[in-house]
């Protein structure tokens, strides 16, 4: 949607801007009616239609109304004697002293507003808000914003920054910055220290906007009106419109060049102006991004390396050729009662030597490989996270929680009912998840054995992949259906659950969230890897569930290949289907019924008119990042949690992440309104739930490997069984013998005679003893040899991996060096600057010169 | 030591407090000469002795010399032909050149000094320091400390408070304190808020001699002489007067009588005045030694009750029980080779029933328990840290790591070599450390054969408790003079790598100190609890050590017993050799060979007429807290890592640190100088350690359960093997036959009649094959299943206690709910006070009254 950036390039702003000049077109005049206050914060309100105006005169009768709020019946009902009209009226009357105590309030705090209602937009009002420079200034000093004094000189290493200088996006003429304004809590005492000589851009518009929604908004905004839910307070109204001013306009135009654009996909993301126009919050959030992207690479390229040590390994393979020997003539087991016959091992070999691209030596490396890379990233993320704190100048940045306990108080007992209910639910919602999964696989098991009973031999072979197929995708569907459900149902339990701020709000409503959404994508892939074919008992003693339906096996080669498929086909289709239906599709659809809804013939007309505040009102809102984190949180334990099975996984995941950054970023740009802008010094829960899923990805990928892959049953019968220390033989060893007459009456196989000979004895794939030992069927010796070997592997792996992850932790410091010099600098500076103010010297003078003496350190004085 | 406190006591300071007038007694004026400017610090130094001045005047000989600096020779050295006395001029000169920049740096910062030279102590001379108010003003605010505006309330919890009435310490007259003076970081523009009616108490003495220390007194020290090490730059006199003040005189009475006495164990500790007195980081250091100690209590508890569980069950415990059986006559193989004969099981009655004391399922429990506590602890320390921050006005407070790079600038490749070193020099330590313990395995074995061929009958019976006793005692003293070698070495080690910054050197210093000595501390316990025993082969086949000597084994029911013992000897030796002999004993030697220098004839004399910090120049240096907190680490090993074995392992510490409180008390209130009150937030280095060892002690304990204690064998018997389900049979089960005809020749016992008929076949604890299976002495079935459902109990135990761990660190709130509402209301009413200021009102006027309103939220304003 390249529409907006050409609509924005015809006003020819970098010249406006140069020239220092208000633009000509009055659409951008960021000013109220009198041109001298600016406009640093729009909200909107539904305003009656004039028509149904009675009592009030047509100025008091703006019905002062938060969006969401329509939804909600008012809480004082009249009984319900009354008439449906005066209850509108009573209704209307409640908003309107509402919203007249809410502008007191503002106008308490100092600030200043004007209206604009129905003017072009039927229906909807605009209260446009200025503050002035006393209240920006109190405002600034109690959130202690740190405001730029003068410049000082920055250590920049040249040399990455020539390399890199085709990777960065062209956001400026001077490319190299190697100064940087020093920057101290902003103070009304400390004034002389900053420079003050253009009052109307000391405060930078997200400033601006930030300063107005912080501190005076929130206290106007909690009424508390009639002890409703304090999730009232969660309503702010999101409307700041998108290009107030020159300077902005030229900056999205920027973004939409150097950032929103598919064509420019390797290069760095323009940071700081995403911070600058979107604020903190947002800036974290695709720095965050970018972070997980650019380490992906390395992840993919070894993934990619290992794939390819498998397929080229796969003629040698010992195993797998073993399988493959038609002159190894063993005669396995029937796979389903009566209907399936004895079938030769030989059949198997596709599936083996498929097995073989993702069970090898390689993966064991790549497990722990990819647990060191969890570590590493999160370090790098910490790391880049300090920079990016101490660039914004957030390094003493201390979020102000603001409860609201003055509205309701809630006892323990009150919260009782809600608590219960929400364990209820959520027991319940993991429990329709596991049930899920169980029809799931009900379904492929009764399919196989229908289409085993009226298939024709020659369609028999693709029976196992036509159905794996088509179950992986129903459960892809399914997940991705369940996946907006449990979105929703979270929301619902967390608005019951009345939090007191809306960070623990946001906390708990994105903690259960993503124990719903995980729990639905990965039950399926956990059944997968570690129960499927592991609890179907043995010939002549299967377990059968619902009756008659014997529990699926596992190809020979073990569930490692469907687990892969599995995986394969949840990332892909879930990543192309939400990407392109619900990121691209659905903010299409709602945006055509929106516009819809204004008379078409005034469209093109009103597209002329229109205010920039105006206009951004057709936009979508900003619904909050929570989404794309979470989106992508699914996606790291998609890479992490099972890439022991899947090293393809890294891959898959830098391919769509390389087009989600690029999508986002249009979203963001042209699709939605301007959100607040949000201080924020981390990404908060988002991190601690990305750790806790890397240290579950340990634990998970030790029992991939020891329990789901054959790699310990191989390494035990290479040093302790094989005859000669190598494989051959393996496949015999891993087979169990049954005698063809301990079948259960009515299960052996209608079709004996199937292969053409009397089977007497049949294999299948165990650690039992045989038909002919003293206690046959019974867990054999090297069963239990080989149980204790995994074990001891996943006690080996998960604490030797955890060992090295906490030593990476350790190794690499949390604050990058360069900057911890700097910071450590800048404040000996500060105390220098004071020091020679209080010896009398005008410190001002000499610090103007841009030599970068200031920035070394003290000269040392040689004794 | 009463002395001291005696002492003070005839000042009759109460009265001379509450006169608010001087003291009397010259020797209590904490004054300059002119008696108007106060000694805020005060520095020591070597003089001259008067008849070696020579060239300079008396004046200007003064050799301002740091204290240890005494060892290290001066940098630049004459040739060796310039004779020694010349040298010695020249160190003078040096040195006085030194002490002269010195203290003009000091005077450009704007400190005040005065000097003392000899007159009563000869050889020593006294530097005082003044800083006026000027000083203390802009330190103030370049430390942004934060000082007291007005008082708000502080919600109490009453109840909480009257019941810990009596257990609270008695420091003030109004008890039960509900307001507190709201803080501010003090700013000279901001004057008006602050109280500076009276500007000599307005900073207290800790206050300013911690300004004084910090930020002029570091510029001035860190010279950069002569290229030497940065080292240097950790030297820091350390001479702060004990009491210069009244108020401080009579803080430390109260402390002596309400802090370091034993009489008052059970009280809690004036944590408010040691922090007042010594600065927060000693403050630190009694409040989290203070709440282990409090956290003890409940471990020592449920340790005894473990412990008494097992006393009681020890007659029903099947196992013993079947031990002590005398029907059941069962002849064990010899226990070494030739000289030892075949024995009955029912010898080893004893030691079967005192190992139920410590290994039963109880165990399990506490086990998972300890780990709980331990994550509690630490919640439960963080909470109390947050919560002194509160108090202490740290909330804000950063530490500003000065680093010294501006001395010397040493590259990578400078570093390599100390670095390789260090690595080296550790790795050989610890093989040290290794070396021991294997040479006291070797005594062990050595002893137990010598006194088995040459004792008599009856004396064998209490060979082995001998031998174990005398052993653990050889590893206690070896362990505790190691402890002292190893602290030395990583000194060493420490001061060659040269760290940067002092954090980090102190951090350096510790890691290693810690490695080394709990290397030193648990290799034997852990060589004890897993390889003892585990590798000694089989009968017919055993292995030896140093050519004749067998490994040595353990008593039938596991080494359980002589974990028990080493641990029990090494904790309660460990403690009451170091607590009498090096903390007390040692200083006590100290101060008798300082006080041995002066004449004892001027002793007394000289008693009476110095004054407190020429006294205090007799006191013992202090060195820091890190071997105090280094000792509590280990003894916090102890307890959690291998609690499994030694329930009681608590209740000795709980005893050991109620005395260790009130010895350190003692000391530091008596026997050491007044440290600088450094400010800390935490703990630093040390909480990172416990964390590690309670992480660490979840898996040790996972295996000393399942790997050392017969748990698992007994549970896999009685679900698997037993015929009835209890746990009759299990002695037998454990048991392997060996037939004596496959003895090696030569091994065989010489006198096999011993037991009076003729022995054909012996049992031997182990999972072997009888010698009539078709493979005979190899690892039975039995054997891989008991070792998979061990690793299978190690993985379970470890994840579980793992996880809940976690769940409890995620359940407590790591800031108390009390005191975020606290910070959250303070913030409120600092920005309330700047509004009412900035509408003209007179805030100061109304906010006096000591209603409660401030406190309390806006008052909402109802619709």
């Amino acid at each position: 949607n390249q529409n907006f950036c050409n609509n924005v390039n015809v006003f020819n702003l970098r010249k406006a801007q140069q020239g220092n000049e208000r633009p000509k077109d009055p659409k951008l005049w960021p000013y109220f009616q009198d041109g001298l206050r600016r406009i640093d914060y729009v909200l909107t309100y539904h305003v009656q239609k004039p028509q149904s105006t009675r009592k009030l005169s047509a100025k008091s009768c703006l019905c002062f109304k938060f969006r969401r709020e329509q939804s909600s019946p008012p809480a004082h009902e009249d009984p319900e004697l009354a008439a449906q009209e005066q209850r509108l009226d009573y209704h209307e009357d409640d908003q309107r002293l509402r919203r007249e105590e809410f502008e007191e309030n503002l106008r308490e705090m100092g600030l200043e507003m004007e209206r604009e209602e129905g003017n072009k937009i039927p229906g909807v009002g605009f209260l446009k808000i200025h503050a002035p420079w006393e209240v920006l200034c109190r405002e600034a000093e109690f959130m202690k914003l740190k405001m730029p004094t003068f410049k000082v000189f920055v250590l920049v290493n040249m040399f990455v920054q020539k390399v890199t200088a085709t990777l960065q996006p062209k956001v400026g003429e001077n490319r190299v910055e190697n100064e940087k304004y020093l920057s101290y809590p902003f103070s009304r005492e400390k004034q002389h220290l900053f420079d003050l000589s253009d009052r109307n851009s000391f405060f930078d518009s997200k400033t601006r906007s930030s300063i107005v929604s912080t501190n005076p908004f929130r206290k106007a905004f909690c009424l508390p009106s009639q002890g409703q839910f304090k999730t009232k307070c969660h309503l702010s109204p999101d409307l700041i419109t998108k290009g107030p001013d020159v300077v902005l306009i030229l900056s999205l135009q920027i973004l939409c060049e150097e950032w929103a654009s598919y064509s420019i996909f390797y290069k760095y993301q323009p940071i700081g102006l995403i911070r600058k126009y979107f604020g903190e919050k947002v800036g974290l959030y695709f720095a965050w991004l970018g972070v997980y992207t650019q380490m992906l690479i390395p992840a993919a390229i070894v993934g990619v390396i290992v794939f390819l040590y498998g397929c080229v390994t796969v003629e040698d393979n010992i195993p797998s050729m073993e399988v493959c020997d038609e002159r190894n003539n063993i005669t396995m087991c029937p796979i389903c009662d009566r209907v399936c016959s004895y079938w030769k091992l030989v059949t198997a070999c596709g599936t083996a030597r498929a097995s073989h691209l993702f069970d090898n030596a390689a993966t064991v490396f790549f497990a722990i490989f990819m647990a060191l890379w969890a570590t590493m990233f999160m370090e790098h993320w910490k790391r880049r996270q300090m920079r990016l704190n101490y660039i914004w100048d957030l390094t003493s940045f201390e979020d102000a929680e603001v409860s609201h306990e003055e509205n309701v108080k809630l006892t323990c007992r009150d919260r009782m009912p809600a608590y219960m209910t929400i364990i209820v639910m959520m027991v319940f919602l993991i429990c329709v998840t596991l049930a899920i999964v169980f029809g799931v696989v009900l379904y492929r098991v009764s399919i196989m054995t229908a289409l085993h009973m009226s298939s024709t031999p020659s369609f028999r072979t693709n029976i196992r992949a036509t159905v794996k197929t088509t179950a992986a995708i129903i459960n892809l569907i399914i997940i991705i259906i369940m996946d907006e459900v449990y979105g929703a149902i979270a929301r619902w339990l967390t608005i019951m659950e009345v939090p007191k701020t809306d960070k623990s709000f946001e906390e708990r409503l994105i903690f259960k969230t993503f124990i719903l959404k995980f729990a639905n994508a990965f039950t399926p892939i956990v059944y997968l890897a570690f129960f499927r074919g592991r609890i179907i008992g043995r010939p002549g003693k299967y377990i059968y569930v619902m009756g008659s339906y014997r529990m699926e096996e596992c190809a020979h080669a073990g569930c490692l290949m469907e687990l892969c498929i599995q995986l394969c086909i949840t990332m892909l289709g879930k990543q192309l289907i939400q990407n392109n239906l619900f990121e691209i599709g659905v903010p299409k659809l709602k945006k055509m019924l929106r516009q819809r809804k204004i008379d078409k013939k005034h469209q093109e007309e009103l597209d002329k008119t229109l205010h920039r505040h105006e206009k951004d009102h057709f936009l979508g809102p900003f619904v909050g990042l929570n989404p794309e984190y979470m989106e992508m949180i699914i996606q790291f334990g998609m890479v992490t949690l099972f890439v022991a099975s899947f090293p393809l996984a890294p891959l898959f995941a830098l391919l769509n992440n390389i087009i989600e950054i690029r999508l986002d970023a249009k979203k963001f740009v042209t699709e939605l309104r301007r959100p607040i802008a949000v201080r924020a010094k981390d990404i908060g829960i988002w991190y601690t739930l990305l750790r806790g899923l890397s240290k579950v990805a340990v634990i998970v990928n030790a029992f991939v490997i020891s329990f789901t892959s054959d790699f310990i049953p191989r390494l035990v019968y290479q040093y302790m069984y094989s005859p000669d220390g190598t494989l051959h033989g393996f496949v015999n060893h891993t087979l169990s013998y049954f005698n063809v007459s301990h079948f259960q009456p009515g299960t052996e196989p209608t079709e004996s005679m199937h292969l053409g000979y009397k089977v007497e004895v049949c294999r299948y794939k165990d650690y039992r003893d045989p038909p002919w030992s003293d206690t046959p069927y019974e867990f054999s010796r090297q069963f239990w040899a080989i149980l204790a070997a995994r074990l001891a592997f996943v006690i080996v792996f998960q604490n030797v991996v955890m060992l090295m992850s906490d030593f990476v932790d350790w190794l690499i410091p949390d604050i990058p060096k360069d900057i911890s010099i700097q910071i450590h600098n800048e404040r000996n500076l500060i105390v220098e600057l004071f020091m020679k103010q209080e010896q009398g010297k005008k410190y001002r003078n000499t610090i103007g010169d841009p030599s970068p003496q200031p920035l070394r350190s003290r000269p040392s004085s040689q004794a």
